[in-house]
């Protein structure tokens, strides 16, 4: 982007009729400073604002020069996973607390969005997941995941056994609670909490962290990122497989998930300060030390 | 127990026809050595052993001197729970590889059996769960457990909250899959694979471990067994509360689930030189390295 | 405590000329208060507060009727281990953020330790472990720990391996970095940092924590807090015992140490409305969640 | 390597007068086979073999096609990290239970070796890390690591405190026992028993596993291996950094440790047959179930 006219897609948290005027004022805002502002369709549902074209993802994918994003990491990620086939480049405000991939205050959004349409910004690629879910011979499912792609039980059953092949090769057999399938940008969100490790951004690289399994030594494992992963179900009830826990498909006994990086990626700018481990510091609590002072210092 | 003549009840694993030849030999051998033998009422649904006089485990409970429980440790956590009220100590046989709680290989059990009714045993209690689920001012479930009370959530569902209260003092509201409360027995079960500590069974604690907590700072808690535990539902999906992985009830917002150790106790004989650290050690592969040699030797 | 008038200790932080001020503030108003104080002998060294005795530590646990601690937490550890023998009250005022049990802060403490010694307190005991080291027949050293005693390899050697008995059973053989013994107390220390679970003070546990331990397995656990553990060092070079990671010996291979509760407890007093479940909320960040708004909640 | 006549350097696991046998039998064969067969002079002075030339290391980097190491996956880490900058491929044959990179088996290895030299192999490349310590403004310090470079405390001290920055961004402070930089290949090793991810060989990743962190979200990391690590001693006593457990620097507050990927890599050839996934699965006893069968399955 450089400081010429662009053509700016606005896209607010679902049924968020809170930052109404947030996103109104932001229109007018880029408006006057000579852009093109759209709204996207699902927002325009909830927000009127007449002055200004409505939109759909796909059509914003062909036509903007980049999206600003008003809400959460989650409105990022339901977005982003839309828009990935288009390179748009992505911009994000958080209404709340900062969130890993909205990274701009709503009250600082004005100056700040100001400066990185001037060209101030710092650009960063993240990559996707895609997974099919073969049944017989046929695909029945597909999806995308910004995220992750998860593999678990359902509700009042016990586990899930799965068959995990990498590239060809049998890995093996886990039982447990489920499978995560985690991007770089994932590895902060449920992989975490799965006990998966942080993945740097820019790493080459997918998490398979495995959620409460059976065998302690079935660690959380990173794969190169062009590895084909293949899970198949081999026992267990009401089993699924979530993509960025937001669409979901029903899974039987000798479905195969199988999962690759997505030909895609999605392109994140950020205010020129921005730095990812000051992100991750600040959101972990980095630096803050619980334990008994005199005991350990 | 001592020398003279008791009353054994016969207990095999559900619908398990492959182990009929195993409990009719034990059968045979205890009834030639004096004993009255009689079978559960569901295993001989599937076993039919004329001879014997089938019995329902209420009766089992106030008639039999003890219980032998020929199947895995998933068998014997079933008729525990049921035996629980009537304290009649029970005697695990494993027709596989030995359980925790099964600890007498099949093709050794007579001698071993025999041995034991000989008096020649170690025994060992072990303490068990109690939790009603109240909605609105009613008690709407209640059930017992070995091994442990889970509350998580289901399928194609993000999380749970749960507002949990230890003696009438709050904890912290908890962003998870779900929640464990494990008695010593269970925390080599599901609560270990979710990263619970070990209990010894003569341990007076219990285990609170959650499921993939979003605050990673959410560690596995061991409480005296004298507490009680309120588990309150804040948001989530197809919430279910599950007994042993066994039992279960769905759950809605704002139901309660009350946890406290059970009145009961049970009581296992094992072999004289049984020990639980072997248990242990032989379960969980202690002394086996995987690490580089090199590296760490 | 009743509100008659009590002889109180006061002891500082070591070599804290900077709260200085704090303790002869806090002298003056107890002194006015009606009761005696006492200062502790290595705090008199470098606070100068002529108008009060100087007392030794033993002097003032055949004395006091209750000691004051000015400090954090590992003030308190130094201090409580020296007194467990005499059955002496604690009160932990702390200068800086809240510690787990040195919980007055500095700037509130003297309307809260008026009301605590006219008797509004909850009071609570803590359990201590001590230990022996036993080379060939010999007792070479003994200890006393409030937290925590370590057994761990030095610097630039690769592991220990320590053999593990506990109540004259054998456990295993352990390839680590060492091995944590903890009390509930010290669940929130070091142990913590290790992967152990967090012990309820009330819980007659001990929890032994594998520090980066070779096997995976090689997990966490609890054990009642009657239990004799004995640790054999078999392999490594440079490894040590540590108490509270205050005093510590060095140890040679076949050193075994043995570890008990102490026959002493530690009494704490903490304000009327303290509660052990608010300590750990703050202390452990709780209700803060790091992970991505939208695929998670 | 083609089917033609080849030199052949023989490496034995150090003061293993244990394996002379095999190595002089092996070094027979491929005489007899019409290769050039050197002993490594360290071998040489305990394993006497006259027929055969006696070669250093870096003579053996210039002159030989191949080294077959005969011991364990510590004696290929330390012949590994000599022969790194020569690019001689390297064969591992273990005497004792396989290893993840010494995967002939001794009683095997003359059929296998035999085919191998035939061409029937599969080739890997691993990368290692090297890293420079500076004082002052003078590097005191440098080495290369197969497995891990680590930074740690001593024996009968606290805690270390550790100032980390990556591409010249500011990290965190860290207060733990240490910190473990780890290659994919040291991702089964020490980085394993801290709490880090397996990372598959061929990943373009490095490893940052804290040992024992204070605060519980300083959480494994992985960065993509371009990145540049610079560790400085904040606080703490008789702190090293250790390469590969071998060799070792002592540390001083305020020392600095820069730690990248080697410009080096080394290829070792497997097998035909050979897979990383079996090698999983085998090492870390994979598809063996600790838990309680019936609660779980």
């Amino acid at each position: 982007m450089t400081v010429q006219a662009k053509t700016i897609a606005l896209v607010g948290k679902y049924n968020a009729a809170g930052i109404a005027g947030s996103i109104s004022a932001l229109a007018s805002f880029l408006d006057q400073s000579g852009h093109t502002v759209v709204l996207e369709a699902e927002t325009a549902s909830y927000i009127e604002l007449d002055a200004f074209a409505v939109m759909s993802v796909p059509d914003i994918g062909k036509q903007a020069d980049a999206a600003i994003v008003v809400g959460g990491d989650g409105t990022m990620l339901g977005i982003a996973r839309q828009l990935a086939p288009y390179n748009v480049p992505l911009i994000g405000i958080n209404q709340g607390r900062l969130g890993f991939i909205t990274d701009i205050p709503l009250d600082r959004m004005m100056p700040v969005v100001a400066e990185m349409l001037e060209g101030k910004y710092t650009s960063e690629r993240r990559s996707l997941l895609q997974a099919i879910v073969v049944r017989g011979g046929d695909q029945i499912f597909s999806g995308v995941a910004f995220n992750d792609i998860v593999v678990s039980r359902g509700t009042g059953s016990g586990m899930v056994e799965l068959r995990v092949e990498v590239d060809h090769h049998f890995m093996y057999n886990q039982r447990s609670d489920g499978l995560i399938v985690s991007t770089p940008t994932g590895s902060t969100a449920y992989a975490l909490s799965a006990g998966g490790p942080l993945l740097h951004p820019s790493l080459s690289g997918i998490a398979m962290v495995p959620i409460a399994p059976h065998a302690l030594s079935n660690r959380p494992i990173v794969l190169p990122d062009s590895s084909e992963i293949v899970i198949e179900i081999v026992a267990g009830k009401d089993i699924s497989v979530n993509f960025d826990m937001q669409t979901f498909a029903s899974l039987l006994h000798q479905d195969r998930i199988i999962v690759k990086r997505s030909a895609h990626t999605v392109t994140f700018l950020h205010p020129k300060d921005w730095n990812y481990y000051d992100t991750l510091r600040e959101k972990l609590h980095w630096n803050e030390y619980p334990s008994v002072e005199g005991a350990l210092s």
